[in-house]
């Protein structure tokens, strides 16, 4: 995972300058995901990874159910050098399936003023499978994974730019990790990789994300399967709502060897009796 | 700013359960954008400033350009008590003007793989006014402005969930903050105060972000007419190119009394000689 490139840039401390110096930057470039050559959004993102994002964003987007869905990805090389392989374009197996008009009705369609927030976690709940796997962990392996992402977010410890999530099996083993500048797409990486892997839907995983937790990052990991999602930062009101609604474990603030429970604790045992 | 709710959780410390508590969370809920009845888009907002997050969306978006462009911005209070007003309608004096089809091709229409971080920039300068009020401005006042939020952050220190924007005259003076669970929301909503105002463009004028710098943030900051733009986090390459490209004035790392300046340093002044 490296992901930064190089600025120069100019220090200021002390009430002065204090010289030129080469900064690293998180790198940030737009992708766009085609569909059968339907394009069908523009996400900023960290370069690399990049099939595993396009993946990742269709299943968290409701637009493929499972790896059987994905004839194959391609990466868009042009002839001009400007472009850089900036453009994806995901066959499917059964092409017939895809509805690009659709896609283009992205917003709610309520009849009348009907956005809620019990609303939204409605519609996310109809269009997906249920969990299925809710399942015990120890709530030290959990305050352990923070340490384990550290050691993975290369990108971060160079730019402080970008986002990271990991993730683990039920013991905590480390599968994989991914950095971006945007948090959406580090998940969607994650849960990408693991698609083109076969591994979705990920029974008992959990995923640890760097910062918080929003409605839309607990929708993304439901999408993949994920069951437990802990944060090293805040959640929001509506991703706590959407846990306990959906069934997963949510913990946030893991910090100093502590965190707070805001779903699904009872499937959280503590190390001692 | 409130924008804070509670819910009761669990606290784990100590290798066990210390006890259930209240907690405070960041606010998080759908708001529906629709421009004259027509449903543009659902960001997940933290509730408060709607009328303004709606008329700085506009603005940003390039779907209005000036305070004139609005007739009237309404929330819509719906019968069933479920929807709790997440929906605001924005009139438009000149209804005629105003294309919902266009927005629906809300991706990059390259006939070829064109995406790059250079057609991007190219792309949003084409459909901006240039800024034109390039100002000096001490360093030693940029890195007084962090503290002067900090304490506008009443929601924050409550849930550490929410971003916060704040904008600030060339004096250092704040004209307003805005917190919010998006970052992208809070820059809209100090926008659309401002626009409401009728102080855009926004000449002579600093934006300060609690977070880290996008090319999306440099671009809201830019469509609302900023020129200098202050982050307590990272840049993005893209958010430096685009700064480099536009004329801004781009600083990062606002912490202990130093940052690093990315872009328009003949702009900053040092304190001493």
């Amino acid at each position: 995972m490296s992901g930064s490139c190089r600025s120069e840039i100019v220090r200021y401390e002390n009430g002065s300058f204090s010289g030129r110096r080469l900064d690293d930057l998180a790198v940030e470039e737009p992708l766009e995901i085609r569909v059968e050559g339907h394009s069908i959004a523009v996400v900023m993102r960290t370069p690399g990874h990049d099939r595993e994002l396009a993946a990742g964003f269709l299943l968290t987007e409701a637009i493929i159910r499972t790896a059987s869905d994905v004839f194959d990805i391609t990466t868009c090389v042009p002839a001009g050098a400007a472009a850089k392989g900036n453009v994806v374009d995901v066959a499917l197996t059964n092409p017939g399936s895809f509805d690009a008009a659709r896609l283009t009705r992205h917003v709610f369609t309520s009849s009348s003023c009907g956005v809620c927030s019990k609303s939204s976690i409605e519609a996310v709940l109809r269009r997906c499978r249920p969990l299925t796997d809710p399942f015990p962990v120890m709530g030290d392996l959990l305050l352990g994974l923070p340490g384990r992402l550290v050691s993975e977010q290369k990108g971060f410890s160079r730019t402080g730019g970008l986002h990271a999530c990991g993730l683990f099996d039920c013991s905590g083993n480390l599968v994989a990790a991914r950095e971006d500048v945007g948090r959406h797409n580090a998940l969607d990486k994650l849960i990408g990789h693991a698609l083109l892997e076969k591994r979705t839907p990920l029974m008992k995983h959990i995923v640890l994300l760097s910062g918080r937790a929003s409605f839309e990052m607990m929708q993304k990991a439901h999408a993949g399967g994920i069951s437990v999602v802990a944060a090293i930062g805040a959640p929001s009101s509506l991703a706590v709502e959407f846990a306990r609604e959906s069934g997963q474990t949510l913990a946030g603030f893991l910090r100093n060897g502590s965190m707070n429970i805001y779903a699904g604790e009872a499937w959280i045992h503590p190390a001692t009796g």
